[in-house]
């Protein structure tokens, strides 16, 4: 692996010329490789959790909070679990080499589109060392280098598992360069990579919002932005409600801090005095805030099945939205919930509000269905299920290196096929153009 | 259509709102809305011929050269090739609906990755006033709305076009604001157009680099950005020797002043002896300057079929080439000629000065082809044919907006297909994520 006195060029010019190898290696290499890296995470985890100890121990002096220190520790579960994801990838089938589509033309020419490698991508992330492996396995497979540069914070854990994973490609056959890790954490430095536009094909970020922006600041390498999720949940009027109260429940706790989680509901109003005092008890039990709109106040407030039902012994689980709930991704237990007097009217508030993540619609009636899957832009549209799917593994994928919300290129969970582009192979007797 | 007094905020809104309606818009319904636009073309051509004459009369005022007056130049020939375009691409497959890639996964959703149109395409473009109906034509057809904006030179062409297509279109049921032209000429519209995030999916430049370095500073909406060619013939040791001479001078004479055309000729040096007196005289026969390294020189001037052979009368037709013209593209009729060792040789030549747009291999040698065919990095990479067929007409496409280098989205000719997105469909029966 490169050393970390080589500058940010050298080391993409460096997976520059593994990526032309890598290219050309056949599955089992790449397969036997990954494997590899999934022995040695096993056999060396002493040395990872030691690693792993500095970085716990310096983020607690620097007062580091609970939830960021968990996304740091390492213990060997899961390191298991981050061997046991990069077995799965070497199970899955290779993109490379895919025949995406081809025919012969009129003058004989044979046609075909098959799936290459990008390159070098390069992977920035902040906090959980498992990126580290889980991004270069899910590169490496679809023929790539790559470049990785994690948080300071992560610095010793990051290094410790990039040596690792660094050694055992190039034990198993890979060329030198296949993976590198920078040294993470200075701003120039990023701005070094994000210019290295004759090295480096393309830029993943998987950080906050203050990471997109300084790379839509700085970058000239493509970059794919992984998505913020603005998701919502939509329970028509001929939702089974029994149905929609576990939909809506799920995609907002399961996990509320990820982007798949839904941070709106809708309801349409034909359904929403029987479903809103029925839902709400169960939202509360969960300890999720809910921001109503005056209609949802008003149902939550009166009726049967109202207010007190749902917040026992004074407990406040109940607030009225502002207009920038509806555009706040949480990611949080706080749902905004809002009535809407139309399939239309919910359709032109995921239009306005939605950042075209995960958007769910529950109904048993096909035509709502049809129109909703039609209506609403976003990279992945629900009937009756839940927005928690939206997921490389959950999609059959099997990993994932973030949910892209952009149009172009990756849409939606970005797997091995993403990771590739194509290119057209022409065979021909000879053939001019007249 | 909108005034030329609206903003560009303004055109790009309204563009997206139609995009909501033209993405549900039925095949039968844009065809029809396409044959309208080729109806109207002819019926209108006079009005059209008219415009013109005062753009060609402002450019033979302003010193406009001989060639960009015959790119800018209609008449009724050319409109009736521009009509017939159109009713092509109302011919081909509608991209929308399209299932990409589709399963049933063990959880019981259904999941459907279907192409769904992009939205807001802008297209900036130069000259030619063709480009105005073609990209019009490709972008609805795809259910995209369409924001135009030629070059001022351009400017009477355009307008009278881009109204003939936007009237026409209204007219088949399809929304306002479907084709909007923008007034077309100064640089802080193009900075406006060029930031409209909110409302433009992506802009596709179709101009010289300048536009491109504008954009790259200016534009914050993603770009694909149409390619540069510096494409390479290699002949093997193992060519059939006709052929590679027949494919060396199409790809290079047949139309020079095309992306798709060759500026850099390779020939393997266990041929070279034979091929290249054989194919000088051919390139000078159609004023081919040849630009030769040192073998190729010593080749031209001595032995067999020699210098004399090919220049007859005192016209010099060879000169030495330098470093700089590996890396030029002519867009002429001059070839640079250099000689290799081998094939390992030709394509390390290729992946340090081509542009990765379309790279052709003239042999017989099975291993050559394949080995050629893997190793370069081109988005179209050819054996035993022209490179000149890179083109979405060629391609069976229907017709293309542009040829792309970059390897996200799209590589290769930017036909239909590319000019979508996809979405996921997901259809449950409740599932919920445990």
């Amino acid at each position: 692996m490169a050393t970390a006195t080589s500058s940010v060029a050298d080391i993409c010019r460096a997976a520059k010329r593994a990526a032309a190898t890598l290219a050309r290696t056949q599955t089992e290499t790449k397969d036997a490789a990954l494997l590899a890296i999934a022995q040695a995470l096993q056999s060396r985890s002493e040395q990872i959790l030691l690693a792993n100890e500095a970085d716990m121990t310096a983020g607690e002096q620097d007062g580091m909070d609970a939830a960021l220190l968990d996304r740091l520790r390492l213990d060997e579960a899961r390191i298991s679990a981050i061997a046991g994801a990069v077995r799965q990838i070497a199970a899955l089938p290779d993109p490379v080499g895919e025949v995406v589509e081809g025919k012969r033309l009129p003058n004989g020419l044979d046609v075909r589109k098959v799936r290459v490698p990008l390159g070098v991508v390069a992977v920035v992330y902040e906090a959980r060392p498992n990126v580290t492996i889980d991004a270069a396995a899910l590169c490496l497979k679809a023929g790539n280098a790559i470049v990785l540069r994690g948080s300071s914070a992560a610095q010793h854990s990051n290094a410790a598992l990039a040596q690792l994973a660094a050694e055992a490609v190039v034990a198993s056959g890979l060329p030198e360069g296949a993976v590198s890790l920078l040294r993470g954490g200075d701003r120039a430095e990023l701005g070094e990579l994000a210019t290295q536009r004759e090295s480096v094909d393309l830029i993943i970020p998987r950080g906050g919002e203050s990471l997109k922006e300084a790379l839509q600041l700085l970058a000239t390498v493509p970059v794919i932005y992984a998505a913020s999720g603005n998701c919502h949940v939509y329970v028509d009027a001929a939702a089974d409600l029994e149905q929609a109260e576990a939909i809506a429940i799920n995609a907002k706790v399961q996990r509320p801090g990820v982007c798949n989680a839904a941070e709106t509901l809708l309801v349409h109003r034909d359904v929403a005095a029987e479903f809103i005092p029925r839902l709400l008890p169960g939202l509360a039990a969960c300890g999720v805030l809910v921001r109503g709109d005056a209609r949802t106040l008003s149902l939550a407030s009166g009726g049967e099945g109202g207010r007190d039902a749902l917040a026992p012994a004074g407990e406040l689980l109940l607030e009225s939205a502002q207009q920038s709930d509806w555009a706040t991704e949480y990611l949080d237990l706080v749902l905004a919930v809002r009535v809407v007097d139309s399939l239309a009217e919910a359709i032109e508030h995921i239009g306005r509000y939605g950042s075209g993540h995960s958007e769910a619609i529950v109904t048993r009636d096909r035509d709502a269905a049809r129109a909703f899957q039609l209506g609403v832009d976003a990279a992945c549209v629900y009937v009756n299920a839940s927005t928690r799917f939206t997921d490389g593994g959950e999609f059959g994928m099997g990993a994932e290196i973030g949910n892209s919300t952009q149009k172009l290129h990756a849409r939606g969970p970005i797997g091995l096929r993403e990771l590739c582009t194509t290119k057209y192979l022409v065979e021909g007797d000879g053939q001019i153009r007249g």
